[in-house]
């Protein structure tokens, strides 16, 4: 980067929102996938004029421009792999719209989820895309890695909640995709092809929102299994019940060890598999639903099953799991796969042989009802030959998905941490083709370079 | 087309699939646009591989090639303007996979609407996009409209239900997108980018559908209003509820006369708009839910609001609507704009005041709960300064619906009939962007030739 360019980036910005100073850089050098990036530069944009402006001149200078919302990410995608300019949208943080009559909210890149919550509510109103990172992430990150959480097994990811976007693409160009309204077909459909593209072809700077009503009431149950196996098999069975529940969340025995370390009352001591299951709707239609799905829950490894009195305690407990975890194993492997529900009884069974196989223990968890699982290897990055034999289990994992017709991630993206298996998911003619989309967007190569391909 | 073509097209496909007759060819020259284009041949592909072929063919022989699902589309998009080869899908008719257990259907793009429904039906599921058109428009047509119907007010449109395709691009490569789950976020969303491109960037051969459970029960609701002002106000106050309806379908003046003219004891004399609404879940949640509707109709010009003993009766005399038109104006205008729901009554005034200004009668009924209206003109082609009247009137309620934030087409999509407006709704830079993505597909610009932009 040359005094050239900051001279340059300098006339666009004022000083308090660029920085250059190595020591300041740094905040902006990671996010959760654990590796180190540092920016030379770091540009905080107050508006579209001005992240055109800043494209613009990345292009004429040949520099690298990574967009990045709150960089809570766990691919990479926020890190500056190449150096170049951090584009934080931070401090775009206006709910610009909250237009309860059509069910619509327009935000700016910036705004934390939680924030645009909080401001639904008032109105009665949610907006469903729910990553646990929901008090931390942005909008824009959300959109970007089309996040997901919880709920998406009732209300689906972020790709289903957004009408419209105004972004500046990769080549400096001000678009506007989709519109304000629940319907609309006119032209190619750019929004859903910017949600999930990882800051690779455009920079978000608007989204304009779908909005759900809150549900009147939500209720939980538990139900606990003596065997894996079982559990699985009540997964599916509850999947094929008319009802959706709202969430339907797996744990296995590694998982309620951390749990019970931390809430020991909370485990029967022979359970070694959980589910958490979340309905919402009138009081009337949870109480039918959870009798539905407590039949389906019953088998031959059930323990209990009843509902929970308490549901939010259930969800504090499950939100423990990763930070107890990131405390047992300082730098696990962690995977967020998905196989169809179906095949979730073979697909767990297999993790465990896997783990048996190559000696590295896995703690098991996630979005069983979308059969969105996180595969967590415990690893000592000081033990060369156990991390060997970790990518090589990772990589028979990701085979193993691959057969069951799953996915390699249902919600992390793929960012640099997950572009070297890219080539297992998607073929060689179809990426070829993402390629060409990205060139078209964004020609010189300059918007968060080297993401999503090899 | 030279003879050289056709004869390299029939070493592709044996003669029973092919037509090159003028006869034959003319029944594959017109949709419900109305308008007729023969093409030079029809080409009957059973598989990818066949299509492919012929891909490559035309594209080394530059002649035009236009995927065809059951030319029941209204805006042009199957008909072969400038020549060439009309593909028909309509042999592709197999439903390849119903797995009940995953809420998944993988169908070739001929299999009809009605009949997927019919094969999830017997497994307690729906494929949520409905269009009027189910029972005979394919689900190749409605993937490449995006299309929707009635129930997209709760279940969203033909983009919320498809996890992956598979394609064969204007190019001629294979292409496989999406996945077979619900959550997926490896690379760009082609999935999406493909539903509603209108043929013009890949021919569907394959896709992976997403399953809805069916609603225990239905129930259903009408209201008559003395004025269309207090109709469009409780349109407004039905769509502020907690309860979404599964339809909200609202009726003007002039629609009415035409029921009443079929149906005359179904509509009370002095009603001059009327909302059908029907909820579904279980029967209490009807029951609750129809109450809440019922309050939220009720205002100073409400007639008679009421639950409805025979929902199917309803649904009968609604899907009347457009024959009957037909019959008094067999050329009439058909447009289908959405504008936001908050909009409606303002927009329905200037519709009235519009038809007025310009003396061109109209007929304006539609899926209210997206506010998406079919507006019908009714003109008689043979009047030609009735016809440039109607034309100027069109352009008018296009700038009315883009200022209040619509957008020209809930359904129907671009084709060739509103190609000369698109540049109302999209701004150049977005659409050079959608022209870019055309030539990554379609280099040689041989998938349907010339539509969806001028
Ligand atoms: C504790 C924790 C829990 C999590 N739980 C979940 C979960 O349940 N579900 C889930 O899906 N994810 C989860 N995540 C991952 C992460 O929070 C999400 O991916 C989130 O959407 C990222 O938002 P962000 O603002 O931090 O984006 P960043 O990490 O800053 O960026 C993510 C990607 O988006 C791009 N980007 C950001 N803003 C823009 C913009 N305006 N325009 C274009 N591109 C942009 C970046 O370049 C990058 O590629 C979790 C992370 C943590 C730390
Ligand atoms: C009575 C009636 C009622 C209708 N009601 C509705 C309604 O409620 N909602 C609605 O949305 N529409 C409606 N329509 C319009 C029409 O039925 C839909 O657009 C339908 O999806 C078209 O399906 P089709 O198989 O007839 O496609 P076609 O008309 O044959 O083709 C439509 C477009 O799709 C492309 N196409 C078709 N198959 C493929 C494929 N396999 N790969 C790539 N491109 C392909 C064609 O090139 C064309 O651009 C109605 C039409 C009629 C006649």
């Amino acid at each position: 980067m040359t005094s050239h360019f900051l001279a340059q980036l300098g006339t666009l910005l004022p000083p308090g929102r660029i920085l250059t100073d190595p020591v300041d850089c740094y905040a902006y050098a990671y996010d959760n996938s654990r590796k180190i990036f540092p920016p030379e530069a770091v540009a905080f944009p107050l508006d579209a004029e001005e992240i055109k402006a800043i494209v613009l001149l990345c292009n004429a200078h040949n520099v690298p421009l990574t967009p990045r919302g709150r960089g809570t990410g766990t691919s990479g995608g926020s890190l500056p792999e190449r150096g170049g300019v951090a584009l934080s949208l931070e401090r775009m943080t206006r709910i610009v719209t909250m237009d309860a009559a059509n069910r619509v909210a327009v935000a700016e890149p910036g705004v934390i989820n939680q924030s645009l919550q909080d401001s639904a509510k008032s109105h009665g109103f949610f907006w469903a895309p729910d990553p646990s990172s929901a008090a931390y992430s942005s909008i824009g990150g959300n959109l970007a890695t089309s996040a997901g959480g919880p709920h998406a097994v009732k209300y689906g990811t972020t790709r289903d909640h957004v009408l419209g976007l105004k972004a500046v693409t990769g080549e400096g160009s001000m678009i506007t995709t989709g519109c304000y309204t629940t319907k609309g077909v006119v032209g190619y459909d750019l929004t859903r092809l910017l949600v999930g593209s990882e800051g690779t072809l455009a920079v978000i700077t608007e989204a304009t929102l779908k909005l759900t009503p809150l549900p009147e009431a939500v209720g939980g149950l538990t139900a606990h299994y003596r065997d894996i196996a079982s559990c699985a098999e009540a997964i599916v069975a509850v999947m094929a019940l008319p009802q959706t529940p709202s969430a339907l969340e797996f744990l296995d025995s590694g998982s309620l060890d951390l749990i019970r370390s931390r809430f020991p009352e909370m485990v029967p001591a022979d359970a070694t598999a959980m589910l958490m299951i979340e309905v919402d709707g009138s009081e009337r239609y949870i109480s039918e639903s959870c009798n539905a799905i407590l039949s389906a829950c019953r088998n031959d490894g059930l323990i209990n099953a009843e509902r929970t009195a308490d549901a939010a305690a259930l969800w504090r407990a499950r939100k423990t799991l990763s930070p107890l975890l990131r405390d047992i194993a300082p730098k696990k492997i962690n995977e967020d796969v998905v196989v169809p529900v179906s095949a979730l009884p073979g697909f767990l069974q297999e993790l465990g042989r896997l783990s048996d196989k190559y000696r590295i223990a896995n703690v098991n968890f996630g979005h069983a009802g979308n059969g969105n699982i996180h595969v967590n290897l415990l690893v000592n990055p000081d033990n060369f030959p156990e991390m060997a034999r970790a990518e090589q289990c990772l990589n028979e994992i990701f085979d193993l998905v691959i057969r069951l017709r799953g996915t390699l991630s249902g919600e992390h993206g793929v960012g640099s941490e997950k572009r070297a298996y890219v080539g297992k998911e998607i073929d060689m003619s179809t990426m070829a083709l993402m390629k060409g989309i990205k060139r078209v967007f964004d020609p010189n190569n300059i918007l968060n370079p080297g993401k999503l391909f090899l």
